[in-house]
């Protein structure tokens, strides 16, 4: 498929740049950017560039800037180096520059940088390696090398830690102390300004030279800085290395929670001596075993394809999410940009639940808990919102920082620039979905990992509670006698202000059922914990409302095509040709010809809100309903959701279009390594990672999980010979190997019989038991 | 004199730079700064550097960040533009550059930057010019050119309002409301987080193209930022031409006080319009006459000299001074730093009194009361400084911002990065002589204006509150019945915590024996005043101390060769060679070798307290006891303050060592725009521009105020043929020609006789006289 970056033929593990590009910074810092789930920092390099976004963000770390919703500040720097060879500053924009290549190997994140950089005459070789540790999570290692090739030469380079950064002009940090240790160790000390976050930089640098002759060391402090200057001569050909050790700790780690300012630097100092008696190549070892340990040996997915792209963009996808993830700690979740960039700052979305929480539940289910976990803790904040807005039980944040914070979506945007009045935004106030998503979410963890006990203990009550917000959601139309649900926005966000959205009634009424269900099922069986949230929740007076209620819940009829209505007005709206914007370089083209406004009155969709029902709830629709509906919906989506393409690729493969599936797939692939070199800039998408894996899964893969039951049914697009990959059912793991004609499953080592079905057969396997399924 | 600038011959009114340079970014950013006293802005160049220091100051509106001191908030930027021909970026470290030139033009304060630039063989016509406008404060211009002259050409200009700005990474500023006015007119609103300062940045663009074809336009907002992307198609050789116009208000400006934001706005805007309708060539015309009436047409300075370059570094001089000083508004004073850097803060200092008030006391006496009456606005500031430190009276702050700021000096500098632990900024505790300093300005002041009004208005008060701070200050040294200052710092900042600074020690007698006979004064001839000011003040209860106390302050005696101590235990202290400090090309050398605590055992002299005593109150002291001092005092000397050269180059010309007066002289205008290109990156040294004019009329043209006498003595350097400069003495204007043999000085207008002394002669001139002395 056609990338925006290099690679490498026969390893489907590298992203490479071959030529250095201003204009593709934001692209390459993104998209090759390293983390471990605690931190990340975007592939800046060493030296600065004008348009560089040179972000450093720690997972969770929530403040405020006056007046504004809260983010993830951005940290201070400890990547960027100033290097000077004989007076000239290291700038690729002067002088020339060859054998350039610049490499991620997703296998173990080592970012590499190389070059050959001539500059009147002499010519100097660099290289910049740089790691965030997976094995350690404050750690971020940089090597770097400088060799004179055509002269003798003197080389400065000034390093520090650069706590100048901000969130594009806007700072969250106050600057504590800047101090260096034993003439070494340096330390920078910050806060964040209302969330009160303290945060410890430690940085040192270890030379290598040739004859071990020692380095002139100067320090040099600015206002929020912290550098040395390092000065050494070398001859031609020798080589100076420096490593540059760097630990990142924070107050708001689980760990240091009650803990003092005093043992937090002291944390931070120690494991930096520590870490820097290590070579970088230990370290890096290191972190390449725990990347096999935390993430490839988790679902892994393995492809034989014509496009040998298929698989790196499997691999990228499962790196990003990998880096985005706090695993760490349940009381975070994953940005809809990961750690990779300023891009609604940090929230978290119903990209989890519908995008990303499918992978872990099936490849590691403990961080799937944990993503769970994190909606229950935010009850509280739940709570607020819909007693902000005048409901019951648990209205869930359209976007999520800290859990206790509730909603945070900015409530205004931009003024119009024309009439002069600020937006509002109303996704926060009226995107409701979004607490059927965290309920739907919950209870796929449930069902595919059998974790009854977790249940019990938080995915009942977090069910219970988001129906006790449906219900008291719920208007009553007396004509009719049913129940509506007006002025929302689902997800197809082209429509603000609708009534009776097809997704949302649907998911409410899916809301209530199931907490119907909880309800009685806990009653009869868990009669104690059911007494306990009866009196917390007020179950009593809940139960027979829903009871009345849920059968009234007005959903929309399919007209006499079988074409099921987004909202009760989509059907009647004009329709337009859209084809160009379906198919342009880069997304939001419609709104180059339509405002907001007239789109609204437009059969046009962004993502196509009935699809995605189609397939989250697949059982329970007709095939032929789900053809008619995308013969009806697709030619009228432009796709400009990076959640869209995904969802259509899996559905598009149901439906054994499988041409136009892998096309989707492709296409979803491409929305970050994709050859738009500006789609990134704000940081990846991190729902349409997951949802490439869910692509491969659940779409070429088959595997579904209806209701309770797993399901298989693979159809591979033609360009693959073969997929595997492994799941985990039930805490137990199956391996798939599928072609062209058949599928082989197999358990490994179950302890319990797997079941799941094909074509309506069930099959059961256990131990190290397997089956081939003809295609 | 070696310059840092060209400089064209014949005009001593051009800073010119030849070739552009990223390592002098700073050095022209701040010397080739435009502003008019009100607004400062940086000359950095419309497209971005990596390592510019992008400020807009608005005098006066000074903010605090979380727990730092109070500083002015670097504002949204609007001379950036982005530009972009045939899809390549700008930036003059990539293609080739030729013809580059940028130039100051001092008399007007047009800033113009031309060059061609090539790019993959093409070649394009670049001008830039760009002028604060002095007629009316608010008002900033650009005119931009385009010319492809070897094919033809797509030009895209991005330009608008910038709010990313930050203080090295501290932002001051809430972002407000972004709005577009009939499609054409932007406005930015912002606020200081603080002190709640409200600014609107408004700007428009104006192009000219060939045959008046349309440019495209299209809005881009983005955090804190509102753009424009302008595009047009160019045949070779033909020229866009852009004008950008740009107003910035703010609601601490006198005018707004007590206005509303919505009328803040509508200023702006309509300011905007209005100026939008004229041409850059009409407001650059309206400027210049601007210049003229309200700057160049006071106190000219013309010289006959062997270097050309001195007549250039006076007419700078006067440029930064002028662009530098708040003339509008009595409640600001002039920043140490002007409105050209970040340095200090915005902060004003003793620079003001004894460096640059001067100037404007014998050129612009109504801008000399102004900066006398902030310090009288500050007396609450100041009253409570010495009630913090256990004070009566006035102590007046170490750094000045608002008037009722009092102290702002930072009470703690960076960690001593060895011991981990913070410095104390102890200037703001016990650098004292600022009290002494402000009483003696305000007197010089009355003296040279004749001003008795404004004296019984606020100066005396003003220097009777500044005794009383002295008498409470004074520590009684029982044993030897006299009254001591211990723990002090004198302007030898080398020397921290001595005890009885000459300097110090004498200026507070000086302030307690004003203050004695301000009394006294007040008392026979202005009763009604002496009652009030004796209620409020207690003078009743002080005078008698003052009286007792007065003639037992110690100073101490010279030694045994006529040499001044300038402390306790100066002349006791080690001395070392340190010649290679006072000659090298940066300044600060001397902590190299020694730390500060070594340097405060050393006779080592950063700039001379006893010599400057000798200078201000020279009629106090015999020409020989200057001499055996200056001989004693300038070799110990690093000169390492800016405030130093000035004061010896007109100390030498008192003591007839011309040579080493023009040398001083030479070396004080070399302060900014002299070769070392690092020394301004923080912002011009206004003290020693102030100095520099110092030098010319109190030195070479042997003006002085002693007592309340004009005395003129000149004494021209070789180099010098002819001197020429005008003062205000009493409200008269005075001409002065000099040259090597004879001054003639002439009244002009004088409505009343108009007395001074040369030599011991009294001579007085009244209407149109004059007179000739023989040197």
């Amino acid at each position: 498929m056609q990338l925006g970056f290099k690679t490498d033929p026969g390893n489907p593990w590298i992203l490479r740049e071959n030529a250095f590009n201003l204009k593709h910074l934001g692209k390459t810092e993104a998209n090759m950017c390293l983390g471990n789930g605690y931190v990340g920092i975007r592939a800046v390099t060493e030296e600065r560039y004008v348009n560089e976004t040179r972000d450093t963000f720690i997972a969770g770390t929530f403040d405020k800037f006056n007046g504004e919703v809260t983010e993830l500040p951005n940290l201070p720097d400890v990547v960027g180096l100033e290097v000077e060879v004989d007076g000239q500053t290291l700038d690729l924009n002067q002088g020339e520059v060859s054998n350039y290549q610049r490499t991620l190997d997703l296998k173990n994140g080592l970012l590499t940088r190389m070059f050959n950089w001539s500059y009147e005459q002499r010519t100097y070789r660099f290289t910049f390696e740089r790691f965030v540790s997976m094995a350690n999570l404050h750690l971020v290692v940089l090597r770097v090398t400088v060799t004179p090739t055509t002269a003798d030469c003197v080389v400065k380079i000034k390093s520090g830690i650069d706590g100048q950064q901000t969130n594009n002009g806007s700072q969250h940090l106050i600057e504590g102390d800047k101090r260096l240790f034993d003439n070494h160790y340096m330390q920078l000390l910050t806060e964040t300004n209302e969330s009160k976050i303290n945060f410890a930089l430690s940085t040192c640098h270890e030379f290598e030279t040739p004859d071990h002759r020692p380095v002139k060391q100067q320090m040099e402090l600015g206002r929020r800085q912290i550098f040395c200057k390092y000065q050494e001569s070398l001859k031609q050909d020798e080589t100076l290395q420096l490593v540059k050790y760097n630990t990142l700790v924070s107050d708001r780690d689980i760990d240091f929670n009650g803990h003092n300012l005093e043992e937090l630097q002291q944390f931070g100092l120690g494991l930096l001596k520590e870490s820097s008696k290590r070579s970088f190549d230990e370290l890096l070892a290191e972190t390449a075993t725990a990347w096999k340990r935390r993430v490839w040996n988790y679902g892994k997915v393995q492809l034989k394809s014509d496009d040998p792209d298929d698989q790196l963009a499997i691999n990228f996808a499962r790196y990003q999410l990998a880096i985005s993830t706090p695993e760490h700690d349940s009381r975070m979740n994953i940005a809809a940009k990961g750690l990779t960039g300023e891009g609604y700052k940090g929230h978290a979305f119903w990209d989890t639940e519908i995008f990303m929480l499918p992978y872990y539940i099936f490849t590691k289910p403990a961080v799937a808990k944990q993503l769970v976990e994190y909606r229950y803790l935010g009850l509280a904040g739940a709570h607020q919102k819909a007693k902000d807005n005048h409901y019951e039980g648990a209205q869930f944040p359209w976007e999520a920082a800290w859990p206790s914070d509730g909603e945070t979506t900015p409530k205004w945007g931009a003024a119009d620039i024309v009439t002069g009045r600020a937006m509002k935004i109303w996704s926060g106030f009226i995107e409701q979905h979004i607490t059927s998503d965290v309920a739907f979410g919950a209870l796929e963890y449930v069902h595919a990992s059998g974790d009854q006990q977790f249940a019990l203990d938080k995915v009942d009550e977090l069910i219970l509670d988001a129906a006790k917000f449906w219900s008291s959601r719920l208007e009553f139309n007396e004509a009719a006698d049913r129940y509506e649900i007006k002025d929302v926005i689902g997800p197809d966000e082209y429509k603000e202000h609708v009534n009776n959205n097809t997704f949302t009634n649907y998911t409410a009424k899916w809301t209530i059922e199931t907490a119907i269900q909880i309800y009685e099922d806990l009653k009869v069986n868990h009669p104690e914990k059911f007494n306990e949230l009866s009196e917390r929740l007020e179950l009593d007076r809940c139960y027979p409302v829903w009871q009345r209620r849920v059968d009234k819940i007005y959903l929309l009829e399919p007209n006499q095509d079988g074409v099921i209505p987004e909202n009760d007005t989509y059907l009647s709206l004009k329709t337009v040709d859209i084809s160009k914007y379906r198919h342009a370089e880069h997304v939001g083209g419609i709104f180059d010809d339509y405002n907001l406004e007239q789109v609204n009155q437009l059969q046009i969709t962004k993502q196509s809100d009935v699809l995605l029902l189609l397939y989250l709830f697949e059982q329970k629709f007709a095939t032929k309903e789900k053809q008619i509906n995308w013969d009806y919906y697709e030619p009228k989506t432009t796709h400009d959701s990076s959640l869209s393409l995904s969802t259509h690729a899996i559905l598009a493969s149901d439906l054994r279009m499988t041409d136009s599936a892998y096309s989707f797939f492709q296409r979803a692939c491409q929305i970050d390594i994709g050859p738009d070199m500006r789609s990134s800039n704000d940081g990846i998408h991190a729902a349409s990672l997951g949802g490439i894996w869910n692509a491969v899964v659940f779409g070429f893969g088959g595997v579904r999980l209806l209701g309770k039951q797993l399901r298989i049914e693979p159809h591979l697009p033609k360009a693959w010979q073969q997929l595997s990959f492994e799941i985990f059912w039930q805490g137990q793991k199956l391996h798939l190997n599928i072609d062209q004609k058949q599928v082989t499953v197999a358990t490994i080592d179950a302890q319990v019989p797997v079941s799941f079905t094909n074509q309506g057969h069930e099959y059961q396997l256990k131990g190290n038991e397997s089956v081939v399924i003809t295609l």
